[in-house]
């Protein structure tokens, strides 16, 4: 099985052409696309996706990640090993998640060109480089075939937006990563981080700020409050998320993907 | 064969991830996108596409569909088993065309947790509850495995707009239920509707009007008429459409979802 | 293995029920989406996206051409053999530079009504004639079973825009055909174009000119030029492509599908 997670869009006829190359290599091969429509050359946000969907796919899945704009240039390919799941991605901080998880078995830099399409373009490595090696994994290629093993601190690593704790750790500052179809707003602080700054603190007796919003309390689902009324819930992927029951909570609160977003805790009164 | 038809979107990774968490149940599973552009939380369009869409597919078909506001909530999930195909939604309405059209075989209402993921997350049921349950279903799973068999009267039933003859049966009253990429206006109105209430009016004395503008007659093709002009036919799911032959209907009419539309006789001279 | 290439959009259910269709006939189909989203009745940007994908996919593969204007009227429909691969499209020029490829094995005119889904509504022949022709084909269904052949000044030709040398030779003169997701504005001049125009020149003293901006040189990547400054190359697809590094040469320019491109040769100083 093979993911794609690309900013190729579906407009363009790139996708498809990536698919023909794999199915010409391996005409068994399943292929299951996560999405296509990361930003144009947003790795970071390609970094948090890949991160959120990978746990969801069989092991032995190989995911083919391509945010891409240093195609052509000399940036290095990767294909990382890891709890049985493959990436193959270029060495541009997309698999910085990947890398810090501290499961990677190894870490291969593509060298061997035998398995290209030939002539290689200087601008669709997609087409060229990725699928046809990923068709070929897919049929059982080695790892070992594709070039030498890297040590991590080899790899590119993006400077991912983390939350910190404030000063006299009165407040955790995070921020939002991602604005979802529906306008839910999905932080980078995830329930870990709050009980780690926040040790005792019950849910009830958070506080989020967002854009000049206040929500008090984390819920357990969207009906906790009244229609188009903000709450605040751990999310599917384990982070803090802010919606709007029945709502928009990005339009509702004027916030997008980089506002700031601040929780503290209130004293029991 | 698992079919999925959701308000999801494909911008973010939430139909990648479905789709791997029923591979990762059943690596063998067919898994079709009939459409994630569902408007998020429009029950009632979804409603209208899943009946429209299902028996183009091969009888055993699972349809999943998601869309679902009250995800978290009380509402149940059912499993609807019809006339060879299996349908898994939340008990919100979205199921109610399929519900009245008096070929249900069974409704079972899903109480058995064991096949969810756990833990079950309160915000994406979709990843958690339906996605499993399709893929262990695919592998061959009996409904009455799942939970209870329930009566439709317990099912939750949606208002959906339906035509009617107006007072002095000179007139039917429908409306535009979607507009589809092209502009085509499909409207509630189906040929039966028109043989009950015109009994013998042929095709070419059929007034159709929408927001001011008049056609007389519904034709065969969007050739009958010149270049864009509006043109009223039987449309591909056997409703009244009304179209722009190589034009765009909604924007020549301003008509959009919600138009009235109106259709009468007109008398031979 | 079959291809799908429309205008039908992803929001609407009309490819999922092709899909369905083809799966009721061959339940073992392979169908690869190439894209949906030609702009609706945009037959000459889908007779450049078939025949630069088509390539990429395997000898034998089925492409199923569904841009259609003229649906229910009397064009024909026409399946095409050409080098291991099939198209099957309706006869509007949509095939034009696949049947001008010198390759072409066979033309048969769709007639024999046997394997269409009947009643053959008169606006949906992607549902009803298309999809399941090639469910049939993917069984190993022959074409003579289909129709008579044609020849091939029997089928519909477009007049595509093509690139032509100014009088005098000094200058080629193209257009952009399309803008991809990235703002790439590609071309319609290919590498053998510019050889025959102007046989000795050296790549570097190559000028292109796009609505007012000058670009000396064609570039073998990305990065020989600075971020967000504009850079020539031949493109994946063999045609010269304009882009910005890291950036929108179709927002930098101004320019879009139809702008004009012109190519000629600065002499060495």
């Amino acid at each position: 099985m093979i993911t794609f997670l690309t900013d190729f869009g579906t407009a363009d006829p790139y996708v498809g052409i990536m698919k023909g190359v794999v199915f010409s290599v391996n005409p068994s091969a399943v292929i299951i696309d996560i999405t296509h429509e990361i930003m144009p050359q947003d790795i970071a946000g390609a970094a948090f996706c890949i991160y959120s969907a990978y746990p969801y796919f069989p092991s032995g899945t190989i995911h083919v990640v391509v945010v891409d704009p240093g195609v052509g240039s000399h940036r290095s390919i990767l294909l990382v090993s890891m709890a049985g799941h493959f990436f193959l991605a270029p060495d541009n901080g997309v698999l910085s998640l990947i890398l810090k998880s501290g499961k990677v078995d190894s870490i291969t830099s593509l060298e061997n060109e035998r398995y290209f399409l030939k002539p290689v373009s200087q601008t669709f490595h997609g087409r060229d480089i990725f699928a046809p090696v990923a068709g070929h994994l897919s049929k059982g290629l080695q790892p070992d075939q594709l070039g030498p093993e890297i040590k991590p601190n080899q790899a590119v690593f993006l400077n991912l937006p983390m939350p910190y704790l404030s000063a006299g750790s009165r407040e955790i500052v995070g921020g939002v990563i991602r604005v979802d179809r529906f306008g839910n707003l999905i932080t980078n602080i995830n329930q870990q981080f709050i009980d780690k700054a926040f040790g005792g603190a019950e849910k009830r007796q958070l506080k989020i700020s967002v854009e000049g919003h206040q929500i008090t309390g984390v819920s357990d689902c969207y009906q906790d409050v009244s229609p188009l009324s903000l709450v605040a819930l751990v999310g599917s992927m384990g982070f803090i998320e802010i919606s709007a029951n029945c709502g928009n909570a990005s339009e509702f609160c004027g916030a997008s993907k980089g506002s700031m977003v601040s929780i503290s805790v209130v004293e029991a009164a």
